[in-house]
C-alpha cells in the first residue's frame, strides 16, 4: 500500500471554520482537507475525501455482491422520455434538473434511476425464470434541492447506491427485500455511526413497504419517533396516528347547542382561550384550554402541473401542523403559504376566526367550490370544540363534529411529540432526530406497468414485473461518519474507513529520527496497510500533533526524541491513550492494532 | 474472486447487429451485452462492459500514482464563473451543456476541468516550495457532441482520466510533460492496442507542445502521418507545411503579363485544365493540370459569440480544404458553409469564378470591408495561376502571387496526402487513421493568469504558475480496444482488461459434468481468478460455445463429453488452439496461463 508524505500531499489544513459549513463534522471536513464546496451544495473531493468515499463505497459493494446484486452504471444524462412515460418528468418539480441539448432535445440528470433499470430489464429478459433478479449501481445523481444545506448531507450532486429487485410476485419482492434489509444492516454496521430503522412514507417514489436507515443525530433533518415498550419506530412522516372513537351519544346527547362569543382582540389560541374563560366558562367546571380548541390552518397545495388549490386542516389548537408530515400525505403536490391573493379568491375565509362551517367541499346541492377540509384524527365524531365563527370577533363553542360540522377526511398532519402515545397502542413515542441514509421499499408495479415490464408466467401468461428498489446515501454517509466521529480536535475516522491506517509524525530535526520514521512507514507500508506520514522538515511538533488530531487516523505514530532510548510513543486517537513501544516492536504493535479491528 | 453463473447473469447476447452501432467492435460491445444505449452517445455499462471500464480504470490509476500525481475527484456539476474567467463559458459553443438551476444561476457540465484544478491548487497552495505537484481525477464528462457517433468512441458522456501538472518555470513543466508521457507510455502498453505518438494542435485548450495518443485504426475520426525516415509523425491538424521558397527573379520577369480567358461552362477544375488546354496551351509547353490553378475555397466562420465572417482560402486546384486542419486553425470559431445569403453580402464574389482580385482586407485607402483571404503555403512568392476572373465565364492565366496579387496571409488548410513532402525534409509522409486516446499538452499560463494562480518564488516575489494537462479517454480505450480486439465470432479481451480470466463451459446433461464444472469454476475463483461458468442446463452446446466467443474471455475451459475419460478441453480463444488436459491439471494450467501473462 501507500505511504502518503505529509510534504507533498494535496492538503492544507485550516485554523479557521469555513463560511459555508453548519454542523461539526462538515466544518472539519473541509477544516482537514477532505472536501471542498464548488457550488451550493456540490462538492470537490480532495484526496483523502476521496480515499473515504472509496472505502464506504467498497463496503458497499462487498454486501450488494454477497446477496447476488449485480453491478451496472447508467448515465446521469438521460432522455426525458421515460420519466414522462412515469409521470416523475413533471412530479419531480423543480428538483429535477433538466437541459436541452444542441438538438433541442430535452435531457435531465437523473434524480433516480428506476426507469432506467425497468427498461434494461425490459430489454433483456422476458420470462419468469429469468427472475428473480437484484441489480444496483454506485453512481452520481443530482437533484436541484430548494435548500441545499449540512455540506453532503445534502448535496445536489451526490453518490448513491441504488439497487432495484425485480420479481414475479409478492412473495419473491418480500424475500427480496428482505435480503436487502439484512444486507444495509451489515452496511450500516460496518461504518461506524448508531442508526435506527424506521418505517417510512415512500414519497414521490410510489409504492407501499418502506422503512428508512437513519443515522442517529441531534443535526438529522428527520424527526423520527420509537417506542420502547413495543419497539414500534417510525419517520414522524410515516407515523399513521389512529383515528379517535366516537364520544359516547349520552355525553354528545348533553351537549348544548353550539353558540357564538364575541371575541375581540384574540389573535393567538392563548388569548382566545383567556377570553373565554373569563366571558364564557365551560359548564363541567373545567377551564379552557388550547386542547379544547379547534384550529383550521389554511395552506396552498401546488400540483405539478402548477394548479393551486387551497387545503383547510383542523386540529386542536394545542398542536402544530407539521409540514413536512403533509407534504408526504400530498406528494407529489408541494405546500406553499396561503397567500392574501389565496385568501380573496376565497371571500368566505375570515381570517383568524376561520371555522368549520365556511369549510369543506360538500354542500347542499350547491356548486362544490369551498375550500377541502381535512381533520386531524384526534377529532373524534361527537366532541365539542371552541372554534371560529366566521365573522370578524366571534369564535363558537359547542360546536360538535358530525352534528354541526363535517369535514372531506382526515389528514396526518399533526406534529408527533415525544411523550405521544403509540399508534399500536402499547406505550409512550419518544422522538429524536436522524440523517436518512438509507430508503428500502417496496415499489411494486408502478414502473413496470408504465413502462410495460412484463414476463411469461409459468403457463405463458403475462404478467407484470414486480419490484422493490433500495437507495443507500455514500456521499451522505462519509459525512454522517463525520458528524458521529469527532471530538474538539478533529475527526476520528473509524478505522474501516479511514483514509490510512496510520500517521506516523517524525518531530525534531535530527536526521536519525527522520530516517527511523521514514523506515518505519515503508515498512507498515510493506505489510499492506496505509501510511500517512509527517515528513515536513520545517513545521513545528505542535503543529503536526495539530494536523493529525484533525485529520484523524485511528493510530499515530510519534517518532521524536525518545528514539535516543529506543522507544517510540504509539497514540489512540479515540482513547487519546498514549504507550511507549520499543521500536524494534512498532511494526508488530501497529499491524496488530489495525488487523484485530 | 467471483463466478459469475451465465444462469444469473445479467446478459443477453444478440444475433442480430443493433442499428444504432456503425463499427464492428462496438456492435460486437452491444450484441454481447457488454454496454447498451441510452441516448445518442450516451450509454449505459451493463456487468461485463462495467467489469472491463473498471480494469482499463485501475491501469490508469496505478501508472498515474506511479508518477506521483494524485487522485481526487471534482463534481460534473460546475459553477458558470470559472469558465467565464477562462472564456471556455463561450468558446466551448454548444459542445458545452449547459443549465440552469431552480435558483436562475447558470451552471454546466464539465468537458475538463482545468479550471477547477486551478482554483483547487489557488485555494491550497502559496509557494514554489509546494510545487511541482500534479493531481488527477477519472471522472464522468459532458460534451453535447454534434455528431455523437461510434458508440463509445465520441459519446456525450464519457469517463475520462484528466490530470494537471503545476510548475513554476518551463522546465519543471517540461519535467511533468515528460514524465506524464512516460507513463502513458506504459498505460497503452497495457491496453492492448496499437497506437502512435503524434504531434497534435491544442484545440480550444490553448497551449504549447502537445502530442496525441491514438489508436491505429481504420476507422477512426483522426488521420495522422508518420515519416520512416525521420521518426515525424503528427495528426494532420497539426502538420505545418513549409512555406514554400520564392521562384526566382529571372522566372517572374519572363512570366508574361495576367491575361483573361473566356472559359464558359467550366463548373470544375477538370473542365477548366481541359478549355485552358485547348485555348490557351501553356507558353512552357508543359499541359495545365489542376495543380496549375488556383482554387478559392470560401467558408463562413461563427465566432463563439455568433459574428459570421466570411474567408477565402487560396490553394492549388488538386489539393481540397481539409475542414478539420482549418477548424484546428481557426478554434473557437466553428467552420459553416457559405450561404446564399452571405454571397448576397458580397456581390464581389462571383461564384464559379472567384479570383484573387476580389478577396482580401486590403485595399488602398478604402475600407476594408473585404472577404479575408489566406493562402495555402504551397503557393509561392512569384508563382503564376490560372484562377477566377470574377466575372462569369471568366478566369484569368499568368496571375502572379506578389506581382499581381497579395493575400492576408497564409493558412494550413489543405489536405495533407499519403506520399507528401515531410515537414522536415526527410522523406515521404505516410498516412493512416487513428483514434484519440490520450492528449498530453503543455497548457503554460494562460488558464493560471485567467484564474490568477500565482506563487511565491524564491525571492518572494509571485510568479504565476505554469501548467499541463494530460488527458486519457477511459471509456474510449475500452471502444478502442474492442475494435482491436475481435474476429468474426466477438470480442477477444486482452488479458489485462477482460471481465474474466476464465469462462467455463458445461456441456451436454450429465450431472457429473456440471458438478466437475461447477467444482472447477470454485477452484479457480478460489485462486483469485475472475470466472464466468456457463451453467445453464437447457442450453445446446453450439450455444453456449458461440456465447464464449462472443463474450471473449481469453481462456475457454469445456467441460464436456470428454469427463468420462477424464479429459476437459482448454481453447485460447485468440489463437483458437485447442488441447485436451486431464482433470486434476485443469486448474494448474489455467492458473498459469493467467500468471504468466
Amino acid at each position: 500500500m501507500t505511504v502518503s508524505r505529509m510534504s507533498t500531499l494535496f492538503l492544507r489544513t485550516l485554523r479557521e471554520d469555513p463560511a459555508d459549513a453548519e454542523l461539526p463534522g462538515h466544518k472539519l471536513l473541509v477544516r482537514a482537507g477532505y472536501v471542498r464546496r464548488a457550488a451550493p451544495g456540490v462538492y470537490s473531493w480532495l484526496p483523502l475525501g476521496l480515499r473515504v468515499l472509496r472505502k464506504v463505497e467498497g463496503i458497499v459493494r462487498e454486501e450488494m455482491d454477497a446477496i447476488g446484486a449485480q453491478e451496472l452504471a447508467f448515465p446521469a444524462l438521460l432522455p426525458r422520455e421515460p420519466y414522462e412515460a412515469t409521470g416523475r418528468w413533471t412530479d419531480y418539480g423543480d428538483n429535477l434538473f433538466r437541459l436541452v441539448d444542441r438538438k433541442g432535445a430535452d435531457m435531465l440528470l437523473g434524480p433516480t434511476h428506476e426507469e432506467m433499470f425497468t427498461l434494461a430489464v425490459k430489454d433483456l429478459y422476458s420470462s419468469y425464470k429469468d427472475l428473480p433478479l437484484s441489480l444496483y449501481q454506485i453512481q452520481t445523481k443530482y437533484r436541484d434541492e430548494a435548500r441545499p444545506r449540512a455540506g453532503l448531507l445534502r448535496g445536489r450532486e451526490f453518490v448513491m447506491k441504488d439497487s432495484y429487485s425485480f420479481d414475479v410476485d409478492d412473495a419473491g419482492l418480500e424475500a427480496a427485500y428482505q435480503r436487502h434489509r439484512e444486507a444495509y444492516i451489515r452496511i450500516f454496521d460496518k461504518l461506524g455511526f448508531d442508526y435506527v430503522i424506521v418505517k417510512a412514507t415512500s414519497g414521490a417514489m410510489g409504492g407501499s413497504a418502506s422503512e428508512e436507515f437513519l443515522a442517529v443525530s441531534p443535526d438529522g433533518e428527520d424527526t423520527f419517533v420509537r417506542c420502547e415498550e413495543s419497539g414500534y419506530a417510525a419517520n414522524v412522516e410515516a407515523v399513521v396516528v389512529p383515528q379517535a372513537g366516537p364520544v359516547p351519544a349520552d355525553v354528545v346527547a348533553a351537549t348544548p347547542a353550539a353558540c357564538e362569543v364575541e371575541t375581540p382582540d384574540t389573535p393567538t389560541i392563548d388569548t382566545l382561550v383567556a377570553v373565554l374563560n373569563e366571558k364564557r366558562p365551560r359548564t363541567d367546571g373545567r377551564a379552557w384550554t388550547a386542547h379544547d380548541t379547534l384550529k383550521n390552518v389554511v395552506v396552498a397545495l401546488v400540483h405539478p402541473d402548477g394548479h393551486r388549490e387551497l387545503l383547510a386542516i383542523g386540529l386542536p389548537g394545542d398542536r402544530q401542523v407539521d409540514m413536512k408530515r403533509l407534504e408526504a400525505q400530498v406528494a407529489p403536490a408541494e405546500i406553499d403559504d396561503a397567500t392574501d391573493a389565496d385568501f380573496a379568491r376565497h371571500p368566505e375565509l375570515v381570517r383568524g376566526y376561520i371555522g368549520p362551517a365556511a369549510l369543506g367541499l360538500r354542500g347542499e346541492g350547491e356548486e362544490q367550490t369551498g375550500v377541502r377540509y381535512l381533520l386531524d384524527p384526534s377529532i373524534a365524531e361527537g366532541s365539542a370544540w371552541a372554534t371560529g365563527a366566521n365573522k370578524p370577533g366571534f369564535h363558537v363553542v359547542d360546536l360538535v363534529h358530525g352534528r354541526d360540522f363535517i369535514a372531506d377526511g382526515t389528514v396526518q398532519a399533526a406534529e408527533v411529540r415525544d411523550g405521544d402515545p403509540s399508534p399500536d397502542g402499547k406505550g409512550v413515542l419518544r422522538a429524536a432526530r436522524g440523517i436518512e441514509m438509507g430508503h428500502i421499499f417496496q415499489l411494486g408495479r408502478k414502473y413496470a406497468e408504465a413502462l410495460g415490464l412484463k414476463v411469461l408466467d409459468e403457463n405463458g401468461k403475462l404478467v407484470t414485473v414486480t419490484m422493490g428498489s433500495y437507495g443507500i446515501g455514500v456521499s451522505r454517509a462519509v459525512a454522517a461518519i463525520a458528524e458521529s466521529n469527532h471530538d474538539d480536535a478533529g475527526l476520528i475516522w473509524p478505522r474501516n474507513v479511514s483514509p490510512a491506517d496510520v500517521h506516523v509524525v517524525a518531530t525534531g530535526k535530527d536526521a536519525a529520527i527522520f530516517d527511523a520514521a521514514a523506515g518505519m512507514a515503508e515498512s507498515l507500508s510493506g505489510e499492506g496497510i496505509d501510511v500517512i506520514y509527517d515528513d515536513r522538515p520545517k513545521v513545528s511538533p505542535g503543529v503536526k500533533f495539530k494536523d493529525a488530531e484533525i485529520i484523524g487516523v485511528p493510530t499515530i505514530v510519534v517518532v521524536g526524541r525518545g528514539l535516543a532510548d529506543g522507544v517510540v510513543e504509539i497514540k489512540d486517537r479515540r482513547s487519546g491513550e498514549r504507550r511507549e513501544v520499543r521500536v524494534d516492536a512498532v511494526v508488530a504493535e501497529v499491524l496488530a492494532e489495525v488487523r484485530e479491528h
